[in-house]
């Protein structure tokens, strides 16, 4: 049996939203689901036990950064990414693909592998599917990914179409070297740019390889919004209803709104984490930039209509005064409330699920929120 | 009734040691007692709910760099101190004089105050004792600092006395300014730099104004620590049983318990905190840099004799591995694991007093740790 499952618990009426729970080795997860990132193997500025204070089940971590430092050996020999950085629920590795086209130098792309250069010491790398695959082994989050090309928006449909080409064969390679497939459940990426055909050929192939879950790649990467949910339109509807679909990259309220209308499961991002370390944060009335002057001398919390740690502890005024004064413990607040924001959000699109009234929820946060005003 | 009172629980025998309960309006408090240092209003890295698990009953906050930043005006407008930053329990306020002297630039001294430049922005500001106590009034800690001049190291005798001599005269000023001595306790302080002659004539007209508790100033600022006991040795039996005393700026493992041994009650440092920002901990086996390159595979835990939530969820690998990626969760593990090792210091140090083996206690910690490998 594959370590991981997807339990249909509801599809929704009046969109294509589904309610689930996704099994895994380390816990149950409802879905759809916001998954934190711990690039290099903590979540910014958090305690694992703060992550599960707030209720987040499944956290991100960067294949490409864990094998640049401290190395996938070091972890394995430190008992696997879940010991290494004290966290006993759920973990997904993407494949390092993302990070070696877009953060690495001088890559040279050939049908064996990726040659490229770290973006820290410029030493020279070679990652094959295969060489993904094994690094996710070593690591031992229980869901990894297919080692893909993600391609730059925007781009030229022959280059996407032979770089899908390359993607699928090498989601081959990464299905044949996955050996533990009860330990660690391996995800196929679609990939095909903003292209219908190739996004539903990327889908068909990858269907057929019959994963035990979905990514949607390549998405969230520039692309205007309404053609980011047309994509997403044309391959939620190929993929088959009793496996996982995760959407890669993508976690802004609205879009993570908009992407569990449209029958995804999964999101992961930086951006809340991102933002709160530069002290902008989410609130029920739209992003705030707690840092700026304005609120100097406010003593209301970040979000008056916010239950979290840091709204029911500390005024605007003062979080404003450590990120003047560079105190570590800002970042910590903006954090634990931005991830505060996102989990509460899917809670709320979960019971919408349940209530048959996404649609709803989504005009009424357009409407108090405002409407992609979370762009960075 | 003053804000605070010392209770006097048992004088060692054996030295000049003492168990004693500081009451002051946030709670009771083991004596001696280690006070974390929280200079901008948090203490480095920290959170309050994490200081009051590793049983932080008192912190210190510095005058200087509130007044400088967010402003005494907007703690006072947020509800004094406490509230600001979240901590229910006691706080105690240096004076601001320490700062004005070592931290600004192009000072002026006179004998209605000092002149000086702010080391944030340049802008020119004028701290009088009146000012030093209408700030802390507005700060509103429960024990606060008369405003003295803290000497360098080495001085002459002559200006040591001149100097003095304005202390004191400072110190009469701050008095007749503290109004509110229900809520907040002035403690004087004694100087006179390393002058046996001066620090008895800085004692003895503290003690006749008569404050609540005394503090010890204008040690550990670069004399060799056998002349820093000497100083501690002739001033401490100058000052009354039923006041506790509070050596300034004074926190590594060894001169804490050098100092209680000579009736020290209180201490404050931004030593355990510092070093842990840079990587290096306090352990039962001496200090030990986790950050070094020898420690990257090695997957012990900081200090294998010590509880604390890092050492007992972490391995040096990891932490090292937090340092070298320049993540936030680094500094906060180091930060825990160095308070811990000092309040449970202090904790040892208590127990010892009361089982009258304090000398003994030394001994050991001096086989074990080292001699002044504590230095930086």
């Amino acid at each position: 049996m594959d370590a991981i499952s997807y339990e249909l618990i509801k599809k929704s009426n009046g969109c294509d939203a589904r309610l689930g729970k996704l099994h895994t080795p380390h816990g149950v997860i409802d879905t759809p689901v916001f998954m934190p990132v711990g690039t290099q193997a903590t979540v910014k500025a958090m305690s694992p036990d703060e992550l599960k204070d707030l209720g987040a089940h499944i956290i991100l971590s960067n294949t490409y950064h864990l094998y640049m430092r401290p190395g996938e050996k070091l972890v394995k020999k430190s008992g696997g990414l879940h010991k290494f950085m004290n966290w006993d629920r759920a973990i997904l590795t993407d494949s390092g693909g993302f990070q070696v086209f877009s953060l690495s130098n001088l890559r040279d792309i050939k049908e064996e592998g990726v040659t490229f250069k770290s973006h820290i010491d410029g030493s020279k790398h070679f990652i094959s599917p295969e060489k993904a695959i094994e690094i996710q082994n070593d690591l031992g989050a229980d869901i990894i990914m297919c080692f893909d090309e993600c391609l730059p928006y925007p781009v030229e449909h022959d280059y996407a179409s032979s770089s899908l080409n390359r993607t699928i064969r090498w989601a081959v390679r990464c299905k044949e070297t996955h050996k533990d497939t009860e330990r660690q459940s391996l995800f196929g990426i679609i990939q095909g740019g903003m292209f219908k055909d190739l996004r539903e050929r990327s889908a068909k192939e990858m269907v057929a390889l019959d994963f035990p879950g979905y990514s949607i790649g390549g998405l969230s990467i520039g692309e205007p919004k309404p053609i980011m949910y047309d994509v997403l339109d044309w391959t939620v509807h190929l993929l088959p209803d009793n496996k996982p679909r995760y959407l890669m990259g993508v976690g802004s309220p609205d879009c993570l709104i908009e992407g569990a209308i449209r029958g995804v499961d999964m999101f992961d991002c930086v951006l809340p984490t991102r933002i709160a370390r530069n002290g902008t944060v989410f609130t029920s009335q739209g992003k705030l930039v707690v840092r700026n002057a304005e609120y100097a001398e406010d003593l209301r919390p970040m979000d008056t209509e916010c239950d979290c740690y840091a709204c029911r502890n500390y005024s605007r005024a003062y979080i404003r005064h450590l990120f003047k004064a560079k105190e570590i413990l800002g970042a910590r607040l903006t954090t634990i409330h931005n991830l505060h924001f996102l989990i509460k959000l899917m809670e709320k699109i979960r019971q919408a699920i349940k209530d048959d009234n996404l649609l709803k929820l989504r005009d009424e946060f357009y409407a108090k929120y405002g409407y992609n005003r979370d762009e960075i």
